[in-house]
Order: C-alpha cells, then sequence, then structure tokens
C-alpha cells in the first residue's frame, strides 16, 4: 500500500538480488526504516524481536530466511537446523510451520546445488501468493461493507472495529482484516475505523493507525477498553479483525483481547468477522483453548512503553512501579460461537468445522 | 494505608489549621508528592487535573474546597458559585454532587460568620465517614473471599481481578474494592491480584500497583486485554471493582473496559462483585446507559504516554501518529445483569432495585 505516496511492500529482495530487505515495523510510526537482512540469524531476530510480525508475514520472512541460509549451506542438516530455528521464533502463529514445511518438503525435491536458486523462486511465490490471498480476502469482505451501506442508506460512514494490526504490514501487501477496509475506500465506499490501540505492543496506535493514515483512510484511536462502550452506543457497525491461528472448527486465536471485543459484540448483535487466509488454520487441532500455545513475551514490553519524545527521539519509559510483578500474554482464544464468519481468500464461510469444509473439501 | 511503612491518609488538614494538603497522583508512582492547596480554584484544578480521583476522594476533596472558598468569602452568593465551580470538574462521578449539596445545606443553616468553623468541621467528619465507610465494605467484602478459600482449601492464593484504582488512593483510606483485599492480606489469608493497567490514564499500573506494593500485597500487572484470557483458564476466582456512579437498578458506571471485564467474567461463570458505598449510588436514575453523562477527557491522556525515563525522570512520549485521531471516553456502562453483587457499607446485595432497597429501606 502507499507510503507517502509510494507503493511498498513489507519485504522484498534488495537490488543485489540475493539480501532482503523488510520495514523494520519497531521503528514505526516515527521512523520508517528499511532493514537489510544476509543471515538465517539476522531473519529470525527480526522474526522474534518483531521488526516483522503478523501471521502472514512471518510466514514469508522465515522463508526468505531459509534462502539465506542455503546460499550459506544447502545441506539437508542445514536445511533441518534453519527449519528448527525460524520455527523457534514465535509458537503461536501457524503460516510459520505452514511456509517452512512448505519451502522444506519443496527443496527437499532437489539436490543441494540447486538449492538457493530454487529457495528464492519459492519464496517469491510465496510472497505474491500472499498477495493474491490479501486481495481475495479483501473482494470477499468488502461485499460485507457494501451490506452495511445499503443498510444505512448510503448516509453515514460504515464503522469498523479493529483490534491489533491486521494490514498491509501484517502481510506482504494489502493485509488481511484490513485488506476489504481498503477496497472499499480506494471504491468511495464512507468508511470509518475504531482502531484500538492494541498494549502491551501498541500495534494498533503504532501499525494500524499509521497505514491507515498514510493510505488516507479515515480513523480514531481508543484505548483497548473503549470497544464495548462504542458497541453499546450504536458506533459499531460491525468488526473486523486478524487470525495468528485459526482451527479446523473455527475457534480464532489472535492478539490478547480479541475475545473482549467478540464477547461484547456479541452482547450487542454486531457482527463479529475475522480475516483467515487458509495459510493460518490449523487444521489438525479441533479445541483453540486446549491446543493452541500462547506465547509469553519479555514482561518489559508490558512493564515499558516506547513512545516519541520531542528534542529526544524513540524513547522508552516505564509505567509499571519497579517492584511489581508484570504479565505479558500475547494471544488469546475466541471460541467460534463469538465469530459471526470468516472471510477467507475462497469466500465467506461459518466459523465451523462444516462451513470450513464447505470452503475447502480437500482438508475434510 | 502504609507508604514506605508509615500509615498515610490521601488528604489532611495541614498543620497550620487551614490548608488542605493531598498527594499529587499524577506523580505517583514514580514520586511521592504532597501538595497543598489554600484556594477553591486549587481544589477544583486538583480534581479536574486528576491530581486526586476516585469517586469517594473527589467528594471529600470538593468539601474542603469549599472550606478555603468560605474563608474567603462565606456569602450564600460565593457558597453557590463555589458548588458550582466544583461541580463542574468532573461530570460522571455522583459523589462529587452528593458532598456539594449535603455540604451546601447544612452550611446554610449557619449565618456566614459561623460557616468557616462549621465547613471544616462538616468536611472532616464527611472524611472521617468515608473511612468507616470504606472499612465497613472490606469487612463485608472480605467474606466473600473467605469463602473462595474454603472452595480452594487453603492450598492456593484467591485470585482477584481488578480494573483501574478503587483502593485507598481513591477514598482517603482503606478503599473501595481494595478495602476487603488489604482486610484479607492483613489477616494472612493468601492473595494475589491480576491489576489491570487501566488505559488510557494508566491509573491500575501507576496507582493500584503501587498501593498494593507499598502494603505488601502480591500483585501482577496486565494489559487490559488479559483478564478474557485469565479467566477462560480458571485463573481468576473473583472480579472485584469499584463504582463513580451505580443506578438505583443497578447498572455500575466505571472507569472505561470495566464493562468488558464483566462479559468475560459472565462468560466463564467469574462472579463479579462491585463495591459500592452508597454515596455513589445515584438513587434518581433507573437506566446507566440512557441516563448518565460520560466524561469524553482531554485526546492526549490517549496520544500520548507518561512514565520514567532513566535519566530523565517523568516523562511523556507520543504513542500514535501525529495525524491520527484520538478519542478518550473515560467510563461505560456495566448493566446490573453482569454484575453478581453489589458490596456496600450495609452488606452485600443483589445488583437491582430490590437488592438495593432491602439495604437502604430508607430511599425506597
Amino acid at each position: 500500500m502507499r507510503v507517502e505516496g509510494t507503493w511498498q511492500r513489507t519485504i522484498r529482495m534488495a537490488d543485489d538480488g540475493w539480501a532482503v530487505e523488510l520495514i523494520d515495523q519497531t521503528k514505526l510510526p516515527f521512523e520508517f526504516v528499511i532493514r537489510r537482512l544476509e543471515t538465517l540469524d539476522e531473519a529470525a531476530e527480526a522474526i522474534s524481536f518483531m521488526r516483522v510480525r503478523g501471521a502472514p508475514l512471518i510466514g514469508v520472512t522465515a522463508a526468505f530466511g531459509l534462502c539465506l541460509q542455503m546460499r550459506h549451506d544447502a545441506s539437508d542438516a542445514a536445511l533441518d537446523d534453519a527449519c528448527r530455528k525460524l520455527s523457534d521464533t514465535r509458537p503461536t502463529g501457524v503460516n510459520l510451520m505452514w511456509a517452512l514445511q512448505s519451502m522444506r518438503a519443496a527443496l527437499l525435491e532437489f539436490a543441494p546445488a540447486e538449492r538457493v536458486v530454487a529457495a528464492y523462486e519459492l519464496a517469491a511465490e510465496l510472497a505474491d501468493a500472499d498477495v493474491e490471498t490479501c486481495q481475495a480476502i479483501g473482494e470477499h469482505g468488502v461485499a460485507l461493507l457494501e451490506r452495511v451501506v445499503e443498510e444505512n442508506g448510503r448516509r453515514v460512514p460504515v464503522q469498523i472495529l479493529t483490534h491489533c494490526n491486521a494490514g498491509w504490514l501484517a502481510t506482504v501487501d494489502w493485509g488481511t482484516a484490513l485488506s476489504p477496509i481498503y477496497m472499499a475506500h480506494d471504491r468511495g465506499i464512507p468508511i470509518h475505523v475504531w482502531v484500538d490501540e492494541t498494549r502491551p505492543r501498541n500495534q494498533g496506535a503504532n501499525l494500524t493507525a499509521w497505514e491507515l493514515g498514510q493510505h488516507g483512510v479515515p480513523h480514531t484511536v481508543i484505548a483497548d477498553n473503549t470497544g464495548g462502550h462504542l458497541m453499546q452506543r450504536g458506533q459499531v457497525d460491525l468488526c473486523l479483525v486478524g487470525t495468528d491461528r485459526t482451527t479446523a472448527t473455527g475457534d480464532v486465536c489472535n492478539k490478547i483481547g480479541t475475545y473482549l471485543k467478540a464477547l461484547a459484540a456479541h452482547d450487542n448483535g454486531v457482527p463479529f468477522y475475522v480475516a483467515v487466509p487458509s495459510s493460518s488454520i490449523d487444521w489438525s487441532i479441533q479445541d483453540g483453548i486446549a491446543e493452541i500455545p500462547i506465547e509469553e513475551r519479555d514482561p518489559r514490553e508490558m512493564s515499558h512503553v516506547i513512545g516519541f519524545a520531542p528534542g529526544y527521539g524513540r524513547t522508552e519509559v516505564a509505567v509499571v512501579p519497579e517492584k511489581s510483578a508484570v504479565a505479558n500474554i500475547a494471544f488469546d482464544i475466541t471460541p467460534a460461537r463469538l465469530v459471526t464468519a470468516l472471510v477467507t481468500e475462497r469466500g465467506i464461510c461459518a466459523a465451523s468445522a462444516a462451513g470450513l469444509r464447505e470452503l475447502f473439501p480437500e482438508r475434510a
């Protein structure tokens, strides 16, 4: 999408044809920095330090991380080690495992000498496929927004609430939950997005607000505490969020706090939609609460806030007394019963095993 | 309660016998500053700038604000002007109106020349009555915690989730929601408190964590997004929060985000209790959503975070892109149907008109 008027992707090949460049999202929204990766370790660090985040983008970054390792050592052992190292970076999302397994299976078909070229081709295909998936999600999702416009009689903007960042910064381009929003905006449909700040890492305030602003989409940043009140007062037409892992039964694992917004939507009759690229569906599990490992991250992300101080630039401040314990739980599970529908690249379906089977019969 | 081992109140008379001293809560948790008030304007500023906050403490501070004005001008007109000025500082809480109306009615019984002495006596009585009320809430509420201990078989700490600050810093001493927690702790009942950070103003991270820490109560600060996940996993035995205004039917207006936690408690069968001094009950209204004005505060409280930076001290950082709109809605309504019970100074009752009538028959 657009940054200062120029179309950008979150990740791309460097001009030299082998290194990888990505937007360092830890610097946003106050600095726009492109970071160059040359090694597997740098790719793993970029994922674990959340320079890139968002389930789809993590998967693509891991694929490029394998390319960098193949350049260095293309043996079976090196491939396996690299997959292990990359899969250890973030435990919750499933695209990461999916991308690594796809890459590994494909690369094992090649002789080591041919793996470098093959890896770059496969990673580039994965990146392009992600863009296509996100565009398809956008096409299907925009119909939901058009329906609201019809119901509202085109008089007022469609009010959408989103949590965390499931925008183009979470993917290669377009985004998942934000893809229908960009398409609606580009088609002239009046929309306004309530952006949850999304503590502890503030991906809403730092990333979603920034990318919506760069693309010109009207939005308002709110505290994570606010969505229930807005829904109670009829100020939200629908919720639209992303997912890091969705079970075969439609339970949705997403950034911590998603469950609370789904409860509020349910309590107020507001539709709650989840944008789900099929790469984020874990077909092997049925029960999100029992089966998905929930990442706990460094307490410092919770006890401290990074922001911008005039004269000092990027500054970290403590917001919790030094002696207080702190917990930083990164994800929660929204049970399928609270999800109105899933928006996938193949269309919209019920958040249920039956719903998903209908769109993905090959997985049944 | 204890600060560095010394028992403190949030507000008190200065040694000179006429000025008022209070803990400046905007400086916590990183500095402990006592602020001296000498004029009505200083009292109004302390409330509107949230140097003091919490419905009960706002009421007592307003009462002392009237004392300062009576010293300067004790006429009927000055009394009315002062009441108006103080009542305009915060629109949502009801203790403020209640304290001002009580003081005004009482002072009008005196000739202007006698009003200064009477005002100080009345304000001191109000402060002492607040302490007694909070102690009574603590005595009634501690029984709820003892019941959990019995059910858990004394093996594990009682896990309590609280939102915002309804501790002694929100009152003159003891607190409302935290009063039972302090009493349980002082009686040796093992407890652990999950403290919601409570954006935008971070009263949980800044005030609740600080006062629990000073008194030695085990606690963990979490993002506001986290409570639903904890309740889903059985890690919360009960929720206990305060209120800024409660309707005659038991709808609870409290810091924004309270409603979301009540929804999660309801969805997971976790009891949700609200500590309610009767001074915060608005007997004149029936429907919280329709009838309680919700304060919107300066967007800067949302777009910026104040914390502590080593070497720089108290520092404000921006956390939202400069061009993004921001909304700062301070309260929400938790419908009575989501509240397990109200803990008042007269005992525990159902969150309903009938429940409240039973404890407060004189209001029926």
